[in-house]
């Protein structure tokens, strides 16, 4: 699997212009980013903290993963996503130890990377994605 | 504020040892130290992955912070913890911004370091602590 460290937390907020408000205004981080990843219906924003990333995310329709999340359980924290060096690779050893997968084969995220997710019934409740740099 | 890092990543679990099974058997994570917080009412097992510790939480009574959030949430992330040079100025620094506070001053949290809450309610649902060494 050899997850090198947390590429990044994602997290579901109401209001994405609200929320970079609260983490550059309180916490002093800096976002670097906003883009729409069309395919989850979801706008996001990126800070970076020491190696990892923050991913905050509005939902664009209700109908999307982040609406259905945020009308279930409110904002809050949703997925963390672990920095490996293959996804597809990583996927595979995780199915062959007894994980149900939603991504059966990688597919293509926010900034381009590989992404793919573990279904959080085998995970203890994490929503959990492995993430590895374009080839 | 100057946050470097996440300091850890707080997962409420059902069952520690598990949970432990899964980081160690899955994801390949190796549990370093496990540790009972009396005054918090739960036992943790920590991972290192980075530069951020995962703290997986098992609730010691269902009274306590981490039974209360399983019975009403379910097992998942519970809680992220930012590094900081000092915690007590950091907390001052966030009520000045106008964060509401769950800690007005720091406490001793697990592995010995000042710990402080921020109130969900302030930070769009994201449980947040401030931690720094001990002097």
């Amino acid at each position: 699997m050899n997850i090198s460290h947390i590429e990044h937390l994602g997290i579901a907020v109401a209001n994405l212009e609200e929320s970079i408000k609260y983490y550059e205004g309180v916490l002093g981080l800096k976002c670097y980013a906003i883009e729409e990843v069309v395919d989850q219906k979801v706008k996001t924003a990126f800070f970076m903290v020491g190696s990892t990333k923050i991913e905050l995310l509005e939902s664009t329709s209700p109908e999307g993963p982040i609406g259905k999340f945020i009308e279930k359980k409110g904002p809050g924290m949703h997925h963390i996503a672990f920095a490996v060096k293959d996804t597809d690779a990583a996927l595979k050893t995780a199915e062959d130890r007894g994980v149900r997968l939603i991504d059966k084969v990688s597919r293509k995220g926010a900034e381009g990377l590989n992404i793919g997710f573990l279904h959080p019934k085998s995970t203890h409740g994490v929503l959990t994605e492995l993430c590895s740099k374009k080839e």
